[in-house]
């Protein structure tokens, strides 16, 4: 039997709750098509400033770059908000995003049938929304330099950061995204600001340069206020996008929120080799963490991302994506998806649900 | 009587209908208050590059500084999208921008009871949202420096900005915001990513900082990818948002179709004094140029905006407010807020149907 590793990085708030259900489904579909998943659970985010005073330990990322792909659940809460920067969770994800080199982030964002009312836009608008955005995960202004705190000519003190992008980085980011859009609608629309931002010029010549590479894709050029108005306006017009990091960052939670099931997205984030990072998109929730109450579909879907594009196990990801579809058909809901007429479940039991109709 | 020099920049595509309409009725409204306004237009954007070779001619920009207030049309065209970056009509947007230094732009996403269901979004979730975007405007990444193409330490070339804010800059536009916000629901956001970017930390703490000063405003603070989604999710929880340039491009851009009538939503951009720079947030529109097609309602809005944040004439601004809310009472729609039942009229038509309901 093929046998991999996954480095379980559970965090903060809901994520120990929807990475229990997860693996639970993770190792029942893998099982099913004969592949056996071992897992080391490592301290990531909060938990681990908890634990180790740092948000991301040596063990961690030596742990997650020794598996085959890692599942994370979600990290920060408030308790940890006012921290100085290199005591932040969000700085523990973002180092290891860096030090895994995952710089593709591929986040749909899909209107389930079932889940259509749960837009706040019109059904005929929501309807049959089937976006992916790849956003570029490890450069931009996120990671560029310089960076900090100064001094300008008048004496007052600054605060600064720089968007950056080499051709190199957008190129890599570029043919992930045409491949992506080819195993999809074909259509590929890349954001930007290239009316105002040097960064956003390149990033546009270069995605154009990459385009002769596919020629079987049709691109189109998209400004980013432009894009977050058409996401609102139309976004059936949309297959998929291709942007920066503090773009797709923006863009990609806004797309989210117009499926209106931001507790059922996951995401995959993928290098040039070495193992991905998959996690759902929502955050920890530390509202309503240890409750039971967690829709724990997002990771169980992140699960499935890990199976296709982690392990190259596409049979088994699709028995995860199969029985999710069964169990809302069947009628169970979280709260954050719950409508009249349908079941109110717990994290847990969402989870059993899962695995029954797996 | 009063007497004031407007500087009209009609533009490109459909700014000079847009403008010539709005001229009429703002010229009506000030005379009916005792104000007499006197004109001159000026070149500037694809129609100043076209004549003058530059996107904003010296004369019009000494002219606008001389005048008391200016109203803009629109700017831009494909014709000019592939222009080097000192001859982009864009380009001379953000020089008249810096040049007057208008660093407050003020954008306002109110949907209309007349107009609720031309939003994408369900009734229910439209119906009341009354948003204020106060945006940074002549600061961040937009303006920063060093900016340009350069070489990285892997002799890769690179394309690079710099978002930076200073102290007093961050100060200004704080004040500014808190004003507004006190003269409207008394509640102010402020949105930034202080969470990964040292500029927004110094956003965030100053914006802090400034609230001790407003104590009848209610400061809250929001991540900008959180923003895009609540603005989707529940737009109605925003009064005032105070946020940098990039951000605000994108999220005003995005609460403007949410209501649905971007063809109706004026901007007005103050300094700290010296004259404030007044146009629609619509674009130039080249597909419908020229035909009388072009809906005026946004720049007759701005023309109101003018004659209040500009000349301090709000009994006027009021006048052309309520005649603009009566002319769609009667009905009257251009295509872009056309629905059955109501009455489609042209660009001029709807500019004499608001003179004669003033
Ligand atoms: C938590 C934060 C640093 C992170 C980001 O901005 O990338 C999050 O918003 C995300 O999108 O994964
Ligand atoms: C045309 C462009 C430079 C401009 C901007 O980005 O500021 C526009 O989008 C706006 O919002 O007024």
């Amino acid at each position: 039997a093929r046998s991999y590793s996954i480095t379980l990085l559970p965090g903060d708030g809901i994520g120990p709750e929807v990475v229990a259900v997860a693996k639970d489904v993770l190792s029942a579909a893998g099982s099913k098509e004969g592949v056996e998943l071992r897992y080391k659970e490592m301290l990531m985010g909060g938990a681990a400033l908890d634990a180790a005073g740092v948000p991301l330990p040596d063990e961690t990322l030596a742990a997650a770059r020794a598996s085959d792909a890692i599942l994370l659940g979600a990290i920060g809460g408030y308790k940890w908000d006012n921290n100085e920067k290199h005591l932040k969770p969000e700085t523990g994800l973002l180092n290891i995003r860096a030090g895994l080199g995952v710089f593709a982030n591929l986040r749909p964002a899909t209107v389930l049938p079932q889940l259509v009312d749960a837009s706040t836009l019109k059904r005929e608008v929501a309807e049959g929304v089937d976006i992916m955005v790849v956003r570029e995960l490890t450069g931009g202004i996120y990671f560029g330099k310089p960076r900090g705190f100064g001094t300008n000519d008048k004496g007052e003190e600054t605060g600064f950061n720089t968007e950056i992008y080499s051709v190199a980085e957008i190129d890599r980011i570029a043919r992930v995204a045409f491949e992506v859009a080819r195993k999809r609608g074909g259509k590929l629309c890349s954001v930007d600001k290239a009316n105002v931002l040097e960064a956003s010029m390149l990033w546009r010549k270069r995605v154009t340069a990459i385009a002769s590479e596919f020629p079987d894709v049709e691109l189109s050029h998209m400004y980013v206020d432009n894009a977050a108005m058409q996401l609102v306006r139309n976004p059936k017009q949309f297959d998929t996008i291709v942007t920066n990091n503090i773009f797709g960052d923006i863009l990609s939670d806004e797309a989210s929120m117009i499926t209106g099931s931001i507790g059922m997205l996951p995401s995959a984030s993928v290098g040039e080799s070495g193992p991905g990072l998959f996690e759902p998109i929502h955050g920890s929730a530390p509202d309503i963490a240890g409750q039971d109450k967690a829709n724990p579909l997002a990771t169980i879907l992140s699960a499935a991302m890990l199976l296709k594009y982690g392990l190259g196990v596409e049979s088994a990801a699709k028995r995860i994506e199969v029985a999710v579809t069964e169990t809302l058909d069947n009628g169970f809901r979280t709260g954050d998806i719950y409508s009249p007429g349908t079941t109110l479940v717990g994290c847990k039991r969402m989870g059993e649900e899962v695995l029954k109709a797996l």
